[in-house]
């Protein structure tokens, strides 16, 4: 049965003018998965920088997302990596004396103050140095993940998920919550009505009772916003019960 | 230097009463990541079901969050896994006709409204097959977690990453946002004050533009907040452009 994902032409982000940037990063196994996260937020663009090509390992963690990897950039320095962007946010783990560090939800806030057609960079360093001081200045807003404890930081592909599902799910309205639509509150009450005389006709509700199983048939079935499949299979239910 | 991370005694959400719970993982590495997911979002309890003993590969990818996976109790089926909890939530990526399933904020909010002695148990199936029917009949709730396309479901490691950080981000409120102090708003007039008074000095500001400028003056300066470290460096940059 088909899920509700993001249907075409709600981006309201304009997510195609993001690029994904990883300075320096070790691990094909994380190149890989964060080409996954980005197919799973609808990102496109990513960029290597200090690689030359891509190790082959990547492309067995970038499942059904391989031709993001087909289509990254590679770059000498992160320098021209950024050059094209109109904003750049770096993340990092570890905060330093010079630098003012966000927190990621404020960093979300901040990218989406900015006009949609801003082209963004987001930055992430390489696992094991994350990134220089310099490379810190090369970005307008540095930003950090929020975590429990002081080690271990996030995995560099987890921090790229988590940091694109934020701007993505502050962007994608058009995501339906529920599946299932209730029938209309009047069909609603009909049916608690039903219920009601069933129980009525079966005597297990009498004058010492009628106040407090009326409530609790309202809070019980209420809750369940009833659809039109909940109420036919409820109904055959206790026409079953009160045999 | 330190970073922001949650401090001790502010775990509203009290974290030990959660159990993730992995369904016939089939990747060591996932239970590896799933392991540092928790311990970056502070959560201690893992369970698994179906499996025997842990692959020492599990341990590669569980930097720092060992004790995790050493802590981990097995078990032979779900019921069994869950049959403590008060609350269980089951993830799916895969829409059934049974099932009522909510988003990932609906089921974190579902989570909040209980109170906050229910042991909770969080349950992600086998990264090839998910949870079965009969699984997810094991659950108060079912869950899914948005995403752009049909194609691919997120890694199971990564699922749990975004339902644990969705959990934590909610209940950490003793994380600072900011490391910086702002210098009291008096200060930074007198200092935005002083500024005008340099730049008048070196005639960069004359009858013809004072408005103009004073005004990006305290725009350009105002939205930086600027804290002590600030001040001094922008006055010592100014008294040398100036001189």
């Amino acid at each position: 049965m088909k899920r509700p994902y993001e249907k075409e032409g709600t981006d309201r982000l304009n997510r195609k003018r993001f690029a994904v940037i990883l300075v320096r990063p070790e691990s094909p196994e994380n190149i890989g998965l964060a080409a996954r996260a980005m197919r799973n937020t609808g990102f496109e663009e990513m960029r290597l920088v200090g690689l030359k090509a891509l190790d082959p390992e990547a492309t067995r963690t970038a499942i059904h997302s391989r031709s993001i990897l087909d289509r990254a950039r590679f770059f000498p320095t992160l320098a021209e990596a950024v050059a094209d962007r109109h904003l750049v946010l770096a993340s990092t783990a570890r905060f330093r004396k010079t630098f003012t560090v966000l927190p990621l939800e404020e960093s979300v806030r901040t990218v989406l103050a900015f006009p949609r057609i801003a082209r963004v960079g987001l930055v992430f360093g390489s696992e094991r140095t994350g990134l220089s001081s310099e490379e810190l200045g090369a970005a307008n807003f540095v930003f950090y993940i929020p975590q429990a404890s002081t080690q271990p930081s996030y995995n560099l592909a987890s921090a790229v998920l988590l940091t694109l599902f934020a701007l993505f799910s502050r962007s994608a309205g058009e995501i339906v919550a529920r599946e299932s639509l209730p029938i209309p509150r009047k069909e609603q009450e009909d049916c608690l009505r039903l219920i009601i005389r069933k129980l009525e006709r079966k005597d297990f509700i009498h004058p010492g009772n009628r106040i407090h199983v009326t409530e609790m048939v309202q809070d019980l079935f209420g809750r369940l916003a009833l659809t039109e499949k909940d109420r036919r299979f409820l109904l055959a239910l206790l026409d079953k019960a009160t045999d």
